[in-house]
């Protein structure tokens, strides 16, 4: 409805990409905003309600019939794997590449890469669901290599320094570490909250992130609709995001009944401002 | 490929609209070419290749999403009704609306309505996979008002009239059935002959019919991948076509590595000259 398609976002790290939740017609998007899909080796599925999943074995598909070879890991709540062995087995589909499903379960880390971390969460779904907390790990001071090399430093010790530590010399002078460096850059979060309704439980998981989506299906005048359906207002996901002491705020997954999304930001801002209502094929940063 | 879409059809009976296959995205296709999908009661899959059915049931979804009511015919291979129902249990889906599942079996009539029929037959795939001929039910002769009034017929033998017979006055004159009404038009029959490689047992069930689509997933220059693949070229296509003595030839299902369509037709026209390259969101008369 009013051209808006179903969930599915990208979040990047560098040159890795990983992709969360898969509605029908994912890969026709990507296509569109010219995504390197090659690039994604990790899929995150929040829960088996259409709107989030039902792209995802054409995706698996159609890396299939490109010869993808690379692994892929797929993430999502255990009947998922189900559902896609009986797709595969009625294609009689063999795929190209390895699929490792990592079945979702209690809140707990599910990745851990060299650059960052993914923790999965519970939320409160008509079904079963999870939300998705991603986490850079603490990254490094950048040494400056003039300076060090003035200051009489071995190239040895440089990945001290980028740890913080200061360097002794032999004759016992000490070289302060924030000489010779600059600070790491601050290492940042984003957590997916998924298809939820309010649920004050998630301030201790999500709390000083940089970056948080949160859906809002519907304005606060259907706040009742929205507890009925295990959903959230606009106002309920800025309240969230102000007690749990985020940086930023973006909504999304607005009822189609809704043409409009200005008046999401606007409900949401006068309780957080630093909010906006998501668009498609736009980036956001944390 | 080339903003090409997966396959669906829409056959058009009237008001009647049948759909046939179901490839991801075919439902905002549909938004796109303002097709009224209510009017949709009958669809049928040919077989479980994703290009063929992962849209439908995201079709099934939103119809109920939209508090469908109206009853739903689908025909498919029997193991779409397992993959069906495990997708609406992971979601605790009560479709809004009766679905009834017709699986697929033998070649036999599977739908006997008012102003048409339908037949599967089986086809010749990597997989199971059916083929559909429409054919409408003969019509009847169209009753002049005015002549069957002027010559003495009264309104209640009209239906006789319709099924051509004469009519006889009390005193024996015989009216002949043709003074009064005019012909029938022709009874209009399509066959969609789904993804196959090149069968010739084909030709005795489509044989006569106004319109045929035939895949061609390959020019003939590649007749040994499409052998191997079970798929056909387009002068297989044509030939059949020929063999079969149908008046038309619908083109389709071209493989995303040619990016021009028109080589397929030149190249099936060369054998049967009335064909054309299937186009997205263009109809096609019998």
């Amino acid at each position: 409805m009013h051209d808006r398609h179903p969930t599915s976002q990208l979040v990047t790290n560098g040159e890795q990409l990983l992709l969360v939740d898969c509605g029908e017609g994912t890969q026709i998007q990507m296509n569109r905003y010219k995504i390197r899909r090659s690039r994604i080796n990790h899929i995150f599925i929040s829960h088996l309600h259409g709107d989030h999943y039902f792209g995802l074995v054409g995706l698996l598909n159609s890396y299939s019939l490109t010869n993808r070879t690379e692994a892929l890991h797929l993430f999502g709540p255990p009947m998922l794997r189900d559902i896609l062995d009986m797709q595969f087995k009625a294609a009689d589909t063999k795929l190209s590449f390895p699929l490792h499903f990592h079945p979702l379960g209690e809140n707990e880390l599910i990745l851990d890469e060299k650059k960052l971390t993914v923790s999965s969460f519970k939320v409160q779904h008509r079904i079963p669901c999870w939300g998705f907390l991603f986490r850079e790990k603490v990254k490094l001071r950048k040494v400056d290599p003039v300076k060090a090399y003035q200051a009489g430093i071995p190239p040895e010790f440089f990945s001290k320094l980028k740890d913080g530590e200061d360097y002794i010399k032999k004759d016992g002078q000490r070289i302060l570490n924030e000489e010779v460096t600059k600070p790491a850059p601050d290492a940042l979060s984003y957590a997916y909250c998924a298809d939820t309704k309010y649920d004050e439980s998630l301030i201790k998981i999500i709390a000083g992130a940089n970056l948080i989506y949160h859906e809002a299906t519907y304005l606060d005048d259907q706040r009742e609709k929205a507890i009925e359906r295990f959903h959230s207002t606009a106002k309920q996901a800025a309240t969230l995001a102000l007690q749990s002491n985020v940086k930023k705020l973006l909504l999304g997954h607005f009822s189609s009944k809704y043409e409009a999304l200005d008046v999401f930001r606007e409900e949401a801002a006068a309780v957080f401002p630093n909010v906006e209502a998501c668009k498609e094929g736009v980036t956001y940063l944390a």
